[in-house]
């Protein structure tokens, strides 16, 4: 077999390829979500599958971004995410809307990946942002929103694991660390490596207060009561203290709302990207040793698109969420009762029944035979 | 404005961008679609965004393809077209699976188009590929299953322009002409120019009853009665008078299935993409004076990929739906009630409340406010 030949049954490394059963529980899962989504009154967004390769020029995508060249040479390059699509949006096609506007999207994603199993460089995420309004009641709702779609999926077991950047950020700035040590730190606090923090502090000379607030933090993990645990650790610096109070209103908006068994803190969560300004949060489950999707708050990404607005939000990664649902053994995302088949001598006959029997609301197999 | 920051509000040229009222319309397009093409028995197949560009290296469509190196070195190329991919996975993935295979897909495809009016780069299409099982039967299926779309879609005074390539391709061999004769000849056909089609031939010194029937083939045009005619005419050429005996054998079946009113015959269409082999078909509506989708019977591209079998497909352009919906005035794809605002004075009330009018089927707006 030649090198052409080949090509032409394999598939490049980490691109999705679904079909029947597969195909029908994405496509259902989507339903569920977009549902809810629109039962909130978020209004769908399409955005474009490419943009100049600059609107995803952050620290935290670029990288990641497949690029090609227009036809009128401009680089652009292939969506890896869309939360920096819709603030562009945002402040531009939808420059006259007043605030709050809440948006919502599903759609795939292309990244380079490490190639290693789970990974892949096409996702297909569904999500909301939520710009502008009561931040603290923005934070309340998404988080609802992303409860109600896991209550609806029907996923066993789904915790929201809720962080603030502003508590490691707050201890940071106290300390006036400087931004490569902020780094390591940030990987130490993700990494739950409390000794690691307290090496790379010590390996700076930073101590006081802030210090032993910053090697706390670390292990500030656990249920609601950690929050109260936290208010303690971090009274002295007054930044950090902010941030557990804005998580604590939003908590116990939650809770209020039923949902407070459902919620985790982890104020060492400090998220990847680089855009988080406050909230942050991810969607666990269990039997999925990772999350299924998660999401925060941004107040200063608009800004870059000339639309300076607070902003929040989510999204869930279909993948994660359909391979969940199959580890868990969800009810099947059902076929209906098995199509008719339609097998007439004659074909005008056959079609004219066929035709009779979906106008009936029949799911129909024309010529016969098993799928 | 610099030129990075004129980027950051700019959209290159040819991508698309939908928001709220335009989005739904567009979803509950999609959703009617494939609820007919599940009802038909079709399974859904998600394919991949992009492959090795190979896949795609059709004359018809290489030219029109976006490609760009992915991490392992190759070659890659943004899909221009699902019936390719479709086929490869048809002939590799599900090569267990007997026929008849009932294949739909629904999703972006991206292409160079020639930067004029109406013209986008993103399309998005919804289509499905029938491959295997009885040539007629199937041909019949899938013209009765684009009909029904176009019923449950609303739209006003649809028409299936049916031709059949094998009446061109016949009078073509019959006279033995060149490739170069055939291709200038088809442009003349698809142009209906019958002063054309002589003045090719004339220059070519054909002439005799073939050459006389592929003049009169540019004008065979009009209702199911032009089959009559075009078999008359047409009689000389065994090849060609197969073809319009195969195209009545599906009118008729259509006929007897009610949908005979909706049916034009157009032997002079030869459709541009190369691979078609037998019927062929463009789906028109008053009020756009372009076609709304089609296809046709390909009955040589699974041999390509190393599974050779008869197969045919059509696809609808949600694009194009749209537009037509829109300028037919549709019964808009409405909003439902308006959503209920929920503003309590706390916040974890006004939470509690929205999510248990949720529950209740409702869709709410937190927070208050008008969208």
């Amino acid at each position: 077999m030649n090198g052409t030949s080949h090509r032409l049954v394999q598939v490049p490394p980490g691109v999705q390829c679904f079909v029947g059963a597969e195909a029908r529980r994405r496509r259902r899962i989507e339903e569920t979500v977009v549902s809810v989504f629109e039962g909130w009154d978020y209004e769908e967004i399409i955005p474009p599958l490419f943009d100049y390769a600059d609107v995803f020029a952050t620290p935290g995508l670029a990288a990641r971004t497949y690029s090609f060249v227009g036809r009128d040479g401009s680089l652009l390059a292939l969506r890896p995410d869309f939360t920096s699509l819709l603030a562009k949006i945002a402040a531009g096609r939808l420059a006259h809307r007043p605030p709050p506007i809440r948006l919502y999207y599903s759609g795939e994603v292309l990244r380079y990946e490490p190639p290693k199993a789970g990974r892949q460089s096409e996702l297909f995420q569904m999500g909301l942002e939520h710009l502008g309004g009561d931040s603290r009641a923005a934070d309340a709702e998404i988080l609802a929103v992303a409860g109600e779609c896991l209550e609806r999926l029907g996923i066993g077991g789904w915790v929201l694991a809720l962080g603030h950047v502003g508590a490691f950020h707050g201890l940071v700035r106290a300390l006036s660390l400087s931004e490569t040590t902020a780094d390591v730190l940030g990987q130490r606090m993700e990494a739950k490596d409390t000794e690691g923090v307290r090496a790379v502090l010590a390996g700076v000379s930073a101590s006081g207060p802030a210090a032993d607030a910053l090697v706390r933090l670390s292990g500030l993990a656990g249920d609601r009561a950690s929050l109260a645990e936290a208010a303690g650790a971090l009274a002295c610096c007054p930044d950090a203290a902010r941030a557990v109070a804005e998580l604590r209103e939003v908590v116990d908006a939650l809770t209020a709302a039923g949902l407070g068994d459902r919620l985790a803190i982890d104020l060492g969560e400090v998220r990847g990207l680089d855009y988080y300004t406050g909230l942050v949060f991810r969607v666990y489950a269990r039997g999925l040793g990772f999350e299924m999707g998660g999401g925060g708050r941004y107040d200063t990404l608009l800004a870059r698109f000339g639309r300076p607005m607070p902003a929040v939000g989510f999204m869930l990664g279909l993948d994660r969420v359909a391979l969940l649902l199959e580890r868990q053994q969800a009810p099947s995302t059902e076929d209906g009762p098995p199509a008719e088949a339609i097998a007439n001598a004659g074909l005008g006959d056959a079609l004219k029944q066929a035709r009779a029997r979906r106008a009936a609301g029949a799911r129909v197999r024309f010529g016969g035979g098993a799928r």
